[in-house]
This record gives structure tokens, C-alpha cells and sequence, in this order.
């Protein structure tokens, strides 16, 4: 109800401010006498963290999960997973400047209006500090697909105009700051971050999602269609403005005879206009979604804001942000993929006795 | 768990099949004390009915709700009301050329995969028509939010490469057959609905929807942001391709210092790129979403499909179908937008005692 | 949230007054392929339905279900079944002498201050009549659960300080109209029951039910204990004051070396004070619980109320009320139980991939 | 799904084995802006920890509660309360013992036939040491209702066979080790719980609770009624056989015409059988409720168990266990009351607009 929760049956729940003590969170509904391999955790966490490149922000977290319950002896037991992160870099003397002011397109004044309160702290619980533990639950989730055979991979497609293209390599994409799958488009991406940020200013960007080997049949009509729990899952995530699926918003323009996906023999499609999902249920070709990123709404550049007096203020920006934050949405992408894909694998068991 | 329920507090249920009996739904946790006009009921649904146009699907239904609780003398009572929608066009016999095929980016083949077993009446669960039932509820949510001034307007603003550009009148929408804010806009995209028609083919298709007067501080943090849940509930509808709110996709494009919203010292904001959402919780200002249609699936040309046997056949396309779905869908937005802000609002209220 | 929805996977929500047009559900998450008999649904609601002896209310009800969807040539799809009972026996003039008074341990006092109207046609969703939908669903589950073994049997086992004893023949508990596993305490407790209506009088009694063959592993800690949510089932009856399982409020004398269940080598126990449940979840042995009813509040006698106004008035009862509510309770009890114990055995299958 | 979360706006999960690192929960939809004394979370923790007197478990633990989120200078902020207890009393050396027998009557059986899995250490997660979590998010809770003036008390009204009586003086509750509301009774039940402790035995009690000044029209019908979710979070306490409500099983044997409580003018009632509730709603009336807790399953005597392997041994018992456990579940029983009473209350403020 207070929406700390995301799943059904697989089901993170998450507690922790930017600025607190520590952030973390438990899972329910793990199955039993799963192996899970907690250094592939850290290495997921790793890959969101603050500081891994020259183009995100240089706050210094090392992010590191202590694993309180429900994995004994390398193995779930199927009691929940309880999991902290302390928090380590929460001086809180870096956030006065902000303590009387709402800053733009941030959630300080929606937070204030709603709960009647002001954690000045910083982001609190707006921060996307809090998808290290999306990223803790999904790299959970992930190792319990992968030994069903689904593998998820995420990569950064376009980062302002710069798009990737059709030449893709997904070994590379951990081989860039940007996480883009093509080293030539990387490298024009990673230039334009720099640029951007040299300016005093952010850029948006996308991640393209592809979801392969999910078995026929997951999701549930008819309003939790598997695509409409993803696409939830998606704009959950900070600074997201639109998410599609398949053919996605290019449908508009297509006609029927175009979009319809012809069925080979085996029940595979000549086509995949459909992004793997028909009526709400895979039909076991790729799932394929794609996530619109804003321009980080923290600048340099000076901008006028309002105090929590009520009076406009021109307002000084610093601080260490991202200047974009694609390349360290990546893995939270993954990540929700995966705890959304693994519910709905355990929701279909109960669909045939 | 197994999808056919919509909400938290205000929370919908629905069941029933193309051609089954009925179809019909329950609605829990409706506000006691408020007045239903349960003609403005029927007046929604019959924005949604087939046959309301030549542009769209001929099919013979009189959509015609019987309420049968939770409404006395013309108020609700604050217990469930219950309703139901005689199906009168179910001659199973339209549908025997279906029986043996899985039709192209139709659910029959996920259903089948499924549920191991085929309702060969027709869509069943997966048509369109149990959106019916959404529009049912979603005429009553809108009654109620509008006591409290909530206003919603959808309108569709693309057909094909049509777009209604930036010349709106709000008054002609339903003066239209299209649901077009614009009667010469409109007047093209109705040309190009009719000879697509003709051509024995569909054709994709957006919607934008706007919400104005919502209360500031709608919507839950962390996973369960207002437009998270909009965007479920949308992704949810039958055909629907992609989601988008305030700057939406055009994000990725932008740079900060150009997105930011900066406020006025109301509180309101000079642009609204956010589309009236920040950190997941409403900030006052109009919330502007756009959804994306796919052509419907059903054409009249010829086209290879799969037998339940796993052959390929031809099959010759015939039955009385929707060329575009927007023009009827326009309400089911609203139905399911109504819904969402309706029960963000009664769960907004155990934020503070 | 509002409270007209039980389960979780096998989830029922209904809806209905008494004296309303219909009352009627929506079963979601029913497993598909399952063959389901109508007609022994029809029966299981004879079991529950007025007028059927001579110490019953002679209320005139044919409740006759009409199922509406989710069943397609004679077998579960796995869609949502919605059915209805239509309310012949609602004429409002009926209640007229209640309009203005408050009975008694009825709920009109607390419906009316907790929603801020009056629905003075009758009991309306306070009303026993409400349970019709549970035994509809609750003969469903048996069904189902019935093809994997399950049994569910409950009966009368004590009205006033008549109690049933050592002496039980399950084959005549449909044999009398009190539903008591002996015919001679049966005869003795029916005697009794008419000695109270000649009174004006009401009678309370308690139904103690068995399940046997319930697969060992159902139940799900912590909070969802399989007899928490059993004992809360048995709760939201209407006129249940409480519950115990197995050795129940006797165990409050006893030493754990008497209440221990040793095992036998098969895992069975020799003794089952734990009623066929430890930690929470099923054993394998019977599971027993026994429930108590209060007499029913509605008496002939004349008693001292409360108007709406707030003046204490004499009120002479009259109506066609239940002596004694335990006879017709009882295939509620069943209905409640197989609702939950089917709820739980899909809720396991996602224990262990 | 899983079983670990109670509570539907004011919502506790929890997670953490016996044996593990630590236990712990999230608090979802605390009521923002609230004062919280965590010093008085501490003290109620003092209440229910081992070692608290000679009657009880000699275990050390400190059980020291860390706040890792959601209270800021004080005062709660509306979003979720993390929090852990690191177990300190965690030698697995303890447990060697029964790495290899199911203990009778307690959750190794059922544990290990639901999982596939031992986790031998101890009680895991269905030891009672879970139930720490319960009174920290019960002692916030608390704090909350004190401040809309809900009072709650509970004390043992039996142990074995000695029974407290009328004679009740709330203030000598927490004075005497059995915490019963009459001194000269409470040293009868010490001597009773020494006796059975040193025959290696242990002995059953129960508990009853009273909760004042809740507001009128706290419950929601039908599943969901006030009593029928505080009968589920007693029955999910460990240990407890039975709930009863007002009346409670006493009802059997009563007539109509002596249950009925009567109004006064006001709407309070002369008798109280209902035990504030009516209809699944509460009246006004203080709510009271009695829970029966069976005997420590872990006794010293010599018993036969069975082995993971099939055999039966005799097993001599040992360890530090409590001889009755109804001196430490009290302050159980007042969590999970106030924890459910706090939810009813949030609930109930989506009931009108």
C-alpha cells in the first residue's frame, strides 16, 4: 500500500534514505535450494555503484550488502533474504545548501507536500540510492533464471541524439563506461557526456532491455499483463518518462497486414513486432522493451528555485551528480526485469494444477 | 494474483468471455455517501459500444449495465457494487473458421500455451470487450473525483502519420467520430480509418490523456509511483504498445538545464515537462500521458496462420472489426486513469493521521 | 483493503445485500482443466438455504445460482468465474419496523456509524445471506480439491450443553436437520432447538470439521500460518465468537509431556493434540478445529433498543429468523475451509522451483 | 504470499533465523510526522527478552533494537522503518543435537517436508525469537494509538489450572514474573511454573487482552472483520491453540435473550458478550479476547523422536527453554493487537471522502 513493495509471490521490499543509516531490504518468497553466489551480488552492485568510471558521479559508496538471512550454506533455504547496505558517505553538512530550498524537477516539494516534512538531508527516500537494493533483490533473481535457462541483457541505445544503431555487440558492453554495445557509438556517447558535464549540465538517454528463453505461457490477463507489470516495473525507477515494448511507440504508424507477426511451424514468429508478449503472455520469442531516461534534473548551472518560504531564489548547483545516468542504470534496468520476470515464472505454477 | 483485479483501496474485479454468458465486475472499496448517476454510467459505456459509428466495429451489442448492489437510493453505500453486462452477440458460429487456428498476434496461441485448453468462441478473456467492465467502474471514479474537482480528457492526437498538432478544442472531441480534439485533423484521420478499411487492413494509432486539478502528493514512493501504476494500468489495456508521461521519449534528447521545470512561487512550475509528476507523487500541475495503439490484429486479407495441429494455412480474413481501435479506446483510458487517481487519492489519506 | 476479497491465489470476492437485487462473486485464480459438477454446487447451497426443515428460518429463497463465466464445456479455464444468486424474498416492507431502531447485537449501529448511512432494507452485506457466495466457491474448491484427495467434513457437535460425545457416524450427519454425527443427540438437540423458538428464544452451538489427506507442507510462516488464516476464515462467519484447533483451550491444563505428538516412523504421530498442523504448516494428519456460535441476536421476545434518534424503545420481535444457526452454518464452515486449504496448496507450488 | 508480512497499510515484514546473522523487519505506511520514544521500543523488547526472570528461558540475548530508517529528529517521516537485532546467542554447537532428529510437536517435521531443506541450527525461522520483530513494530504502533487515546493491556489469566478470577488490578501487571493482574494468584502461578520446570516439564497458559477507546467503526466486512484479522495475528503467534472474542466459546450454551447486549442511550451497551465488536465492526465497547497457549514442546524429560533418517530414538532433552511461555507472550499479544488495531484505523480512513 505505501508502495515499499514490488512482486507477488517473489517480493522485495525495501526501507532506507540517501542519507540515513543504512538502506536495505527483504525478499520473500524466494524458492528453496536455489544456490546463489553472493560475490555475483557484489559484482552486480558494482556495476551500479557511484565512482566505476570517469562519467558518473564521484560520490564514494563501496556499496556492500551484508546478507542477514535465508541463504544457509550457499543455498536459499526459502525463508526471505533480509539484506543491509550502510551508508557511508552521508555527511550531512553536503546537503545544506539545499536544506531551505526545493530544488527543480527533484521530489523535494512533492515529498514536503505529502508527508508534511522536510528530510533535508538529501534525496531521502527519492534518492536512487535506493535501487542498490533493487539491484541486490535482481541479482537474486537473475542467478534463479539463469538456471531456467532465461538470460536478461540491458544496454544503454542512445544517449541524446547519439543512437547505436544496428551493429551490436553484447560483449562489449561492460567493456565501456557508457555500457553501449558498439565501441564506436560508445566512445561518441562518452564524448558527449563529458562535454555536457564540462557545460554544467546533464543529458537523457535510453536502455534498451532484451529478455531471451522466457518460457511460453508467463503473465497473467488482464491487468497484470506481463508487459504492464514491466512496464510498472520500469517507471518505477528514477528519472524514467516512458517505456515500450516491441514495435513500441513506431505501431502508430503501421497497418495490420505490416505489424502482425507470422507464425513458423513451430510456433516461433517470422517477426517480433509483438516484443515477445501477445495478450499479455510470453509467447517465447525475445522480450524486448525500451526505457526514456531524463536529463538528471542536479546542474551547475545557476537556476532560479523556491524556498520552503515561498520565495524564488537563484540557487548556485554543485555537488557530484551524473551527468547522465544511463551507463549506472543499467544493471537497475536488469534488475527489475529479473525480480518481474521471476514472480511471474512462479505465479504461472499455480495456473494448472 | 491471477490479474483480474485493478487497485488497492478502490478495487476492481472483473470476469467473463467474449461469448460467454456475461461479463461483469465488482467494485470493493468504494467512498461511502456519494451520489451515482447510473446514466452517465450507461453514457460512457456507450463511447466505448460497437456499432456507435461507421468507423468502427459493426458487431451488435447494447452494453447495457445492471448494477445489482452497493447503490441505494441513488448514493453508494460504501459496500461493493456489483454489475453486470449481458453478452447478446455470441453466436458461437462466427467463430468456427478460429476453432483450428492460432491467428497472427491474436492471444490464442499464449492463452492455449497457457491454460492447456482453448476457448474457441472467440477471443474470450483476451478480447477488448472486458474493458467494458473498466468503463463501468472508471464512470463511477470519475463522478466521485469530480466532486472533488479532478477532471480527465483523453482524445486521440495520432492515427497513421495524422497528428493533431497543437490546435486543440477540447469541446469537439466527441463531436467526432475519431475522438479528435481538431474537426479538420479529425476529418483526415477518418478518410485515412475508411480507406484502410477498404484496403481489408487495420491501422495503429495514440491517445494523450490529461488530468488536471489532481490534489499534490498522489502517489507512493518507492515502487508504486503515480505514474508507475498509470502506466500499468495503461499497458494493461488491450493493444497498447508503449506509455510515455510529460516530456515522455523526447526526454532522451534533452538536456537538464532545458527539462527542469522552475517554479513560479506558487509552487506551480513554468513548464511542465514532468507532466505533473516529481519522485512518483503528483505536484499539482496538469498530468499529461500519451499511449501508444497498435493496429489491431484482426484484417481482412489473406494471411498464413498456424493450425492448433502445427501446419501453416491460408486464412481469408472476415468478421466485423475495428479498422482503428483509438476512436473506442479513448474512454477506456479514461476509465482506467479515473480508477488509478481515484484510489491514489483514498490511499493518499493514511499517509498522515 | 475493504475487506470483500479472501485468499490469495484462489481468491473469492463477492458482493451483495440481502435485500438488493442479487448477491454474487467473482472466483479468480481458479486452476484450469478442472472438471466442476454445477448441480453439486446447487446442492451444497440446498445445505445452506432457509426453509429446508422445520428448525430453520422459513424464509423463502430458491438460491439458485447462475454461474456466468470461466467454465467452458463443463471444466475450469482458468479464467474468473462470476456467478450470481438472485434475491427473490426482498420485500423492504419486511423491515419497515427496523427502519428506525438499532437491534440489538446486530450491526446496524456499527454499519451506520461507520459509513454514515442506513441501509434499513435489512441486514444488507451484515446479513448471513452474504455466505451463499462463499458456499458457491467453497463447493468449487471442494471439487478440486476432492480430485487430489482432500476431504473436508464438519458437522454439529454441540447446541446449548448438548454435546455430540465419543459416538460419531459421519454417514448420518445429512440424516437430521441439526447436521449432528448421532441421531439420538441429534433427536435430542432438534428438541431443544424447538424449546428455544417456542421461547422466542435463540440457542447458541458450536461445529467442530476434520480434513484429512491434506499434502504435509501447506501453511506458510510466519504470519500466515495455515491456522491463522483458517481460524480467521472461521472468524468471518457471521456469528463466530471463536476458534481451536486441535487440542485447542484445553491445552491451557496441559504439560508438554502429554500435549507432545510423538511421531511414528512414518512421520505420522500417535497422538495429534496438534491438530494436524506444527510451526503452521500441515502434517499430514487430520487437521480439526472446532468453531463457536453465538445464539443468533434476532429474538421474538420483546427486548429494549435504540432509535436512530437515540431514544431506548420497547421493540416486539417478530420475522422468520434461525432458533439456532449451527445446522445451516455448516456447510459454510466446510466452504470457508476448502477455499483456504486449496488457497494454501497453490500458494506451496511456488515453495520449490 | 510468502507468509512474512502482516498488515495491509500500517504493514510489518519481517525476516531473520534464530541462528542466523540477525532478525529483522521493514514497517511500511507509518503515519508520517509521528513521535517515537525508541527507548520505549526498548523497554517492550525488555518485556518479552529471555532471562528476564528465573521462570522463563535463561538464553542471553540482549536484544537490542538498531533503527536503520524512517524516524528523523524524533519523529517519524512516512516512509518505511528498517531495523535489525543481531543475534548474539548463536553457537550452533547448542543445536549438534538435533541435527538429526524432528523434535516432536515442534516445526522440524513440517520445515523440512515444505523446503527440502534443514537448517539444523535451531528453530530457524519458526523459532519464537521471530517474534522481537513483532513487539518493536508493536511498540511503534502503540506509541501511535496512545496519542488517539487506544489503550491496550494484557496479562495471563491462567496457568495450568489456576485461574486469576475477578480479583484484577491492571497496575501489578508487570510486578510479579507471570505478569497476571492479582499478586496472590500470580505467586501461585510461579510456584506452579517452578514445580513443572523441575519435573523437566512444561505447562500451558493463556492470555487475555483488553483494548479501550478504540473509535467506533474500526473492521471491514466481510472477510475482513475486525476480530477475524486480530484472530489471525493471535493464531500466528507461536505456541497459540485458540482465540475467543467477548463471549467466546462460553456463547455455546447461551440463549439469544441473555447474549444480546442492550443499548444504553448513548450507544454504549450494558453487557458486553460482543466484546466490542458487532458485525465485524467495532461498537465502542472495550474489544477483549482471550488466546490459549499450549505448552513449551521443548521439556527435558527423555522422549522417543524420529531421526531425518526414519528411525525412532529416544532423545534426552536439554537446553534452556521456557517452562511456560505466557509470561513472555504478553507483550506478543499487545504487538500484533496494536498492530492490527493501528491498520484498522488507517484502513478506515479510505471509507469516506
Amino acid at each position: 500500500m505505501a508502495g515499499s513493495s514490488f512482486g507477488t509471490i517473489f517480493k522485495l521490499t525495501t526501507f532506507g534514505e540517501s542519507h540515513g543509516v543504512a538502506i536495505g531490504g527483504i525478499i520473500d518468497g524466494v524458492p528453496a535450494n536455489e544456490p546463489i553466489d553472493v560475490d555475483a551480488i557484489q559484482a552486480e552492485l558494482a556495476r551500479r555503484k557511484p565512482g566505476q568510471s570517469s562519467i558518473v558521479t564521484q560520490r564514494k559508496e563501496s556499496d556492500t550488502v551484508e546478507i542477514l538471512s535465508g541463504i544457509f550454506e550457499g543455498k536459499t533455504t526459502g525463508t526471505p533474504i533480509g539484506f543491509i547496505i550502510r551508508n557511508e558517505d552521508h555527511k550531512s553538512t553536503d546537503y545544506d545548501p539545499i536544506k531551505e530550498v526545493f530544488r527543480p524537477s527533484h521530489a523535494d516539494f512533492t515529498y514536503t507536500a505529502k508527508y508534511g516534512n522536510r528530510d533535508y538531508r538529501g534525496g531521502g527516500r527519492s534518492s536512487a540510492r535506493e535501487t542498490a537494493c533493487r539491484v541486490v533483490a535482481g541479482a537474486i533473481a537473475k542467478q534463479i533464471l539463469a538456471a531456467i535457462g532465461v538470460d536478461i541483457v540491458a544496454y544503454v541505445d542512445q544517449v541524446g541524439t547519439i543512437k547505436v544503431g544496428n551493429e551490436i555487440d553484447y560483449n562489449v558492453i561492460d567493456e565501456n563506461p557508457v555500457r553501449c554495445p558498439n565501441m564506436k557509438v560508445a566512445a561518441e556517447m562518452e564524448a558527449l557526456i563529458k562535454e555536457v558535464r564540462k557545460d554544467g549540465d546533464t543529458i537523457g538517454g535510453s536502455i534498451r532491455c532484451e529478455i531471451n528463453h522466457v518460457p511460453v505461457g508467463l503473465g497473467e490477463p488482464v491487468f497484470d499483463k506481463l508487459h504492464a507489470e514491466l512496464g510498472k516495473a520500469m517507471l518505477s525507477i528514477n528519472a524514467v518518462k516512458g517505456v515500450e515494448f516491441g514495435s513500441g511507440f513506431d505501431c502508430v504508424v503501421m497497418r495490420g497486414s505490416e505489424h502482425n507477426d507470422l507464425f513458423n511451424e513451430d510456433g516461433s514468429t517470422q517477426t517480433n513486432h509483438s516484443g515477445g508478449i501477445q495478450g499479455g503472455i510470453s509467447n517465447g520469442m525475445p522480450i524486448t522493451l525500451r526505457v526514456a531516461f531524463k536529463p538528471v534534473a542536479t546542474i551547475i548551472k545557476t537556476q532560479t528555485t523556491l524556498t520552503t518560504e515561498g520565495k524564488l531564489v537563484e540557487m548556485d548547483g554543485k555537488g557530484r551528480h551524473d551527468p547522465c545516468v544511463v551507463p549506472r542504470a543499467v544493471p537497475i534496468v536488469e534488475a527489475m526485469v529479473a525480480i518481474t520476470i521471476l514472480d511471474f515464472y512462479l505465479r504461472d505454477k499455480g495456473t494448472i494444477i
